[in-house]
């Protein structure tokens, strides 16, 4: 869906690894959706050492880029682009002249974040995407390591320190394999610099940031062939980090390339990434990094999503996600709201038949938000689309069961019997019952809605073992609803092991 | 995407075993989308018999149905609804009673098609979603075959018989399991409506329209595992007709039900549609069938797609199908058509080299229409999302080999190995060097249009082994297209065995 309301920015993030274009078409408050992506491999601060000096090649490489990006965006028509730089140029002694020479050679204005503005942003654009509130953020790049303090969702302290992969690989890890003083060496700086941040074991959740850890998380998706190929959201346990750092260490870097998801690119530079997160997981006590697919480049961007919000926090993170994706394939927003509002009414009025809590009932409003969207893509068979379009959305703000868990729900909102299909090693045995419930209440939620047209008021719920009899309450003609909820009651009736009556009632105007 | 000019049509179709509902959104001559569809079986001609008499139960059935649909049509504010009913009614020596009942009860004056008005409304949903141009179509219901001979698009004969499945069935197959001398009795009467109507044997291609023959192929879609579940476009071999149809001898109607892909409420009634479709593949030296999804309801709808064109026929199906699917995911016109205007530069450039013809050539332009839909899914793998759409579309007019190569060419155009991937049951051995080939071309060509802005207006290949230089052709700045086709032109590359060099030369406004 193509509103004529959007605006288009153009972000341009320059690292010391990788320089990246993105191009974002959003309405403010609405709706955002990535539009382009162009990236390059510069390694802006290859070389640089104890000088801090940007060499001339890497300059050169990234003024070409740069100029590329900027025709990208005025060929594309892109009015707004902000260009920054981080850790490279930060720490330049030759910054100015650098500055001056993108200016007059690309006529783009370079902004130099300091290390707490990347850390912000960074923080923006994790709290933004993950759900969590409480915790510390690790965000990883080429040439520095912004750590961020975050509780009940606010930003209390953040710091940059020099720890970034290609600095640390060129410092320390010049041999090929790596020698194990060298990893002792790099380890003793890290914690050397560790020990001055004690307030970066604090508890709570830890984030990762940055194309490191999404690499190493990928690469354990591979190992586990982990039914989502998706990085954000994704948790990656200690013991998985531990496997491939041992992998990584033994292997010379020709041979790192064929471990199965780790990019050419990143072959050199994981390692450190890899031994930085392994110490702040040590010393914080953390089992486990919930990966976070967004971080600068969108943290830049939510000042224009948000404007008049500061800071520019979604008040919601997961009920934002569930009406971006169904804006955007123009759901039918009436119908499904009311869907869910048939839904929430069966789940409360056999609450004791299921025994299932807040958490089931908000999946199951989200469910019900998203059923219909794969319509988009063909009527039949549309249960499925909308479960493929709900996976491949990623959804931020939900954990990748709860991700499956709504695409499966919605799959099974017409037709089939609910089961864990391809994701067994991702959800728990107990979510086979829970999605059998939770997908019988929607799927007769669905039909008791299927004039689509809010004729069915309200329910009322009488419950006399071994039978219920649901009234359906309607002012005007409700025959379509009863006729196709009567047709298509079976899953209800053989998950809650009752017989079903459905029967019209006369709406009072209450519930 | 949503156009406000869209126009909305309900088809009601009264066959003899199924009452079905369509509703359908379009604009005329330029796209239409099925938008909902509800289907009961009512079994009208039920226990007509040899008295041709519509019985009480199943007309009160059918009327309830019918007034289910009219409610759910204004419900859902479609204008215009045409009800049409066939055989049963056709026949039925109380015909005005039924019409005048549901007139008064429902308020629907129901359309009785003619036997030859049948024919030529199944003709109009096979010709206009279908390739061929020379065949016999075999549309089989429940009460009756319509048969229509086709030369060059257009309908030269046609008729309708008496055999449907629901008469069949209760006319011969009265046991259960069927007996061999009641089987006979029914062949033998197939036999002598056959030896009339020799002109049914005519050549060209066998199309079969009707729910039976698409449950006879989602039959055998399963038993051979089969990588598509798609009906429309499939062709169902003599043999697989044969063996499914020994099955279906064998068993009683409660074990038929177990067959995989056979709906419960086809069980009883797909025996005699497999028996006349034997018939008519051997009277007619036909070694298979191409099943058709369209028939009687598409047809009724394509005058008002197409007003003004008599008979109503799409000029082309195959363009017809990727541009409604194009326009319908909001494509970028310009941009597609340029990937698809400098790869055919580039097939045409290399033709020595893949000795490849018209008809790769035109699956080249059409995955070039279609390379980027997928970008209204997600942008990251929009290549993917991409080749979901197109798979998911079924692309009318194309063969399933056709449009898994479609599919694979647009899975392939931005990166990865070509490769036959889960298809290899479908396509060819020979298309996967085929699949490489134009893949490495499409994805050179969008590389070459990278900045989306058709910078590069043409090409000049100047091959000289072990080199080929591709000068691209601009009038203005070109630099993002030969940065970026620069860092994709291995597959390219690796696929002619060439060095590639690509230079920027002058465009003098000629090709």
């Amino acid at each position: 869906m193509h509103s004529s309301h959007q605006a288009r920015i153009g972000i341009i993030d320059l690292g010391s690894n990788t320089t990246r274009l993105v191009v974002l078409a959003y309405t403010p408050h609405q709706m955002y959706k990535l539009e382009d992506q162009v990236r390059e491999r510069v390694r802006l601060s290859e070389g640089m050492g104890e000088a801090n000096l940007l060499r001339a090649q890497p300059m050169q490489h990234t003024i070409e880029v740069l100029r590329l990006f900027r025709t990208f965006c005025e060929a594309n028509n892109v009015p707004t682009v902000i260009a920054t730089a981080t850790s490279a140029v930060r720490d330049a002694v030759n910054q100015s002249s650098f500055l001056a020479r993108v200016a007059r050679e690309v006529g783009l204005m370079l902004r130099v974040l300091s290390g707490e503005e990347e850390a912000y942003y960074g923080y923006l654009g994790a709290i933004n995407s993950l759900s969590f509130s409480d915790g510390i953020l690790a965000d990883l790049g080429g040439g520095s390591l912004e750590l961020t303090a975050v509780r009940q969702r606010h930003l209390t302290r953040s710091v940059s320190e020099p720890l970034g992969v290609v600095r640390l690989t060129e410092r320390f890890l010049t041999s090929d394999p790596v020698k194990p003083n060298e990893i002792a060496a790099l380890l003793a700086h890290v914690d050397a610099t560790l020990d001055r941040l004690d307030w970066t074991r604090s508890g709570g959740t830890l984030v990762g940031i940055g194309g490191t850890i999404r690499a190493l998380s990928k690469v354990d998706r591979k190992r586990r062939n982990y039914p989502l190929d998706l990085a954000h959201g994704y948790t990656l346990s200690r013991e998985a980090l531990d496997s491939i750092t041992e992998e990584l260490k033994r292997l010379p870097i020709a041979q790192r390339t064929r471990i199965p998801g780790l990019a050419d690119d990143r072959a050199d530079v994981t390692l450190a990434g890899a031994l930085v997160f392994q110490r702040l997981m040590e010393r914080g006590g953390y089992k486990e990094v919930l990966i976070c697919g967004q971080g600068l480049r969108e943290g830049l961007f939510y000042p224009y999503l948000l404007p008049g919000i500061d800071p520019p926090l979604l008040p919601d993170v997961r009920q934002f996600s569930v009406e971006n994706l169904a804006r955007f394939h123009g759901y039918a927003r009436a119908h499904s709201e009311h869907v869910r509002h048939l839904a929430w009414q069966l789940f409360d009025g056999t609450a004791n038949l299921h025994g299932l809590g807040a958490w089931e009932r908000e999946l199951l409003g989200h469910a019900a938000l998203l059923h219909d969207i794969g319509i988009e893509i063909d009527f039949y068979e549309h249960h499925l689309h909308s479960a493929y379009l709900i996976l491949n959305s990623g959804l931020p703000g939900f954990t990748h069961r709860e991700l499956v868990l709504i695409a499966q729900l919605a799959r099974y909102h017409r037709k089939g019997t609910p089961s864990l299909d391809g994701y067994a090693g991702l959800l728990l045995p107990e979510d086979e019952p829970r999605l059998r419930q939770l997908a019988s209440i929607l799927r007769l939620a669905e039909y008791l809605e299927r004039g689509k047209r809010q004729a069915v008021r309200g329910l009322h719920l009488h419950l006399a073992r071994p039978w219920i009899q649901i009234e359906a309450l309607g002012t005007g003609d409700i025959s379509v609803e009863l006729w196709d909820a009567r047709r298509n009651a079976d899953l209800f009736a053989n998950t809650f092991n009752l017989k079903v009556e459905l029967v019209a009632g006369a709406w009072d105007g209450q519930e």
